[in-house]
């Protein structure tokens, strides 16, 4: 293995996971922040708990009070002036809706001088949740949705009607109140109304679409969800301000500012990377083999979430897959490296966060009687880049803002 | 459709196909060329009788004489002084060994004055040919290493020994003349020695490996094929001079003129694509999505060959399967479109070269009652292409260096 090359991806690793960690998200989001009046904090999702500290630490007693509806086992103590509640995941339990509940009665009676500080993560779905229909029954709808292969958008927009708060409700209900939200995005591309339904979005999608949805699929609901269906989400919220943090697109950004100090010319190819993990591989070391002989020192960057395809009963990831096919292309050239890495720390059901290979890690792996070629037909990249060395442990990092690919290109100078 | 966008691909299109033409390519490495004595000329390949022509335009009688080895059907007429000969391709026949007799007769008794002029391209392997074992007993150890699962290097490593031309020994027979060689080069990464199995390229396989390969796979041969594995290929060959030229380096290099030329920043991700064509389609959109909105005219270029999986029985290559793909990643986006074609202006057993798609592709073939995912599962691009005008067609091109795919996004000026 090349020292050099995992030392500098193990710095740019520290880095851009440090970047989108909560508290540092929170705190950048809240640098500029200025609020006249009460400050009331509303904190929904798994990054819930540590949103509200970070925010509580850059606030402190301007924050009134508040409540944390995050997941069972998600609250790691006190946190002054705050209710943290604990709920079901990702199907909302009667904990999720009463820690809902707790937010809501927060919210009544404000003034257009006072602002919600509503702190949004992944799972804010499930976990901020008050069902205008029975929880059975909104269950049931899920049920049916997902079993007959209605896509994300097509079960959100139905969700959405049968939901106080999703669709931008919640920020209606915050009125006159401002609303200032900052959200962790864990989706490529950043569709606000996407991240945990909206509640302080304005809803894209119309009633129109409901119905046309409930009747391509034949959806079986009570009278009243269906008239549900019927009453329109905000498509305008002029009391909100959005500041979208910790996104992908900082983690590539801390990513590559780190490239730049190590001495590699960074070029972001796409924070939105959604293609299979081993052919995103293929497709940098294909980048690396045509740019090994420019002499410069480079690193590609390719942000998102790449998916796996299962052939096999090995153990892996979908970053360690990256790296693991990645090595085939870049065997024997010596001064580039490919590492892929999941920004949660926790690579598929692994305890790695992603994987490191370089130039020697095919030979290194064939030393051992092994091919890159067998161990990616059994989905085994751990224990491939258990032996090469190539294994990247971070532990849980707390947030989950996808994943970070970088090609390495050290030129000689 | 984007007419702007569409143009803009035409454009470069006719303009990356030009350069790496047999003719424009041969002429542009004889430019500089200086020849002391006789030149005689031997061209083996599919593109053997343009690289002749062309060399004669250039040279004109300062060619003493010559000899084509191409395939049935390619000699397109007579050049003056030169031979010309058709033999079978993909397998070698009596016609192949005849013509590469004439080519040897042709060579012999020079001087280290005069120059051999030899001109390489794809096919070369089976059109230039003298196997010193019987045509059958040849034909009987490929087909048993093809059976058996062997790579093409595995392949080569033995064919070469099996053969008085390939493996450097071409060149070696012209010594002490020299050889001037001008090499179209069809194959990802110009691997010299893998050129119609490399005639005047030293051979970096050994013997050793030749046996290991032949025990490896259990191969039945005669005594004299078996002795034939312990004879040494040349490892340096003195009097050769090669110029590679028409290959996807120059193909994506003209490519990026002409895209710097309309007012797009080029950017060569890579000219040694290998992946699979969809996925290569999916992370050129996921680059596009990252960069539409950076009001930057931008053409992300990534050259090679990508393979196609089929899952169905619809019409289609794998440009085309990597256009489509691309355009459900860049669907609703304006300002952006993808394509790729192959430079031998024929994708997959289909009239097209490749396809072209751009933001609106998606809802055009939405319009015709058809999906993307559909059409990809069914391989069936082709006719996805063909409802949207997305088919590029420029007919047989007469060159094959592997395709090029350009993202092409037109920032907001």
């Amino acid at each position: 293995m090349n020292a050099t090359l995992r030392a500098d991806a193990d710095a740019i690793i520290t880095a851009a996971i440090r970047a989108v960690q909560p508290d540092e998200a929170v705190a950048r989001a809240l640098a500029h922040a200025d609020f006249p009046g009460r400050v009331l904090l509303v904190a929904a999702g798994k990054a819930a708990w540590q949103m509200a500290r970070a925010a509580c630490d850059c606030l402190g007693k301007r924050i009134e009070q508040g409540v944390v509806c995050t997941k069972y086992g998600h609250v790691m103590g006190p946190i002054p002036r705050i209710h943290c509640y604990e709920g079901g995941h990702p199907v909302p339990d009667e904990q999720s809706f009463r820690a809902t509940a707790a937010a809501l009665s927060l919210v009544e009676g404000l003034t257009a001088q006072d602002t919600v500080l509503f702190l949004l993560s992944g799972g804010g779905s499930a976990l901020f949740e008050k069902p205008l229909v029975s929880g059975a029954e909104l269950q049931d709808i899920t049920g049916q949705l997902l079993a007959s292969g209605a896509d994300i958008v097509e079960i959100n927009t139905i969700r959405k009607r049968l939901s106080a708060v999703k669709g931008g409700r919640f920020a209606q209900l915050c009125s006159p109140a401002r609303v200032f939200s900052i959200v962790l995005s864990d989706i490529l591309g950043d569709p606000l109304d996407m991240i945990a339904s909206g509640p302080a979005c304005p809803d894209s999608s119309t009633c129109a679409q409901a119905q046309a949805i409930a009747n391509r699929y034949g959806l079986r609901m009570s009278d009243e969800a269906r008239t549900l269906l019927t009453q329109e989400t905000p498509k305008t919220l002029s009391n909100v301000t959005t500041q979208i943090t910790g996104s992908v697109r900082e983690l590539c950004a801390a990513a590559a500012k780190t490239c730049r100090e190590l001495g590699y010319e960074p070029l972001l190819l796409t924070d939105q990377l959604c293609c299979q993990a081993r052919e995103a591989g293929s497709f940098l070391a294909s980048a690396v083999r045509t740019h090994a002989r420019s002499g410069k020192s480079l690193a590609l960057l390719a942000g998102g979430e790449t998916v796996v395809k299962l052939t096999g009963h090995g153990l892996g990831g979908r970053n360690q897959e990256l790296a693991l096919a990645a090595a085939a292309g870049i065997a024997g050239i010596s001064g580039a490296a490919v590492f892929s890495v999941g920004s949660d720390g926790t690579d598929g059901p692994t305890d790695a966060a992603g994987g490191y290979v370089d130039g020697s890690t095919a030979a290194l792996l064939a030393s051992h009687g092994l091919t890159i070629e067998q161990m990616l037909a059994d989905n085994d990249a751990y224990h491939a880049l258990q032996k090469t060395g190539g294994l990247i442990m971070t532990g849980p990092t707390g947030t989950n803002v996808n994943d970070v690919a970088v090609a390495l290109i050290r030129g000689e100078a």
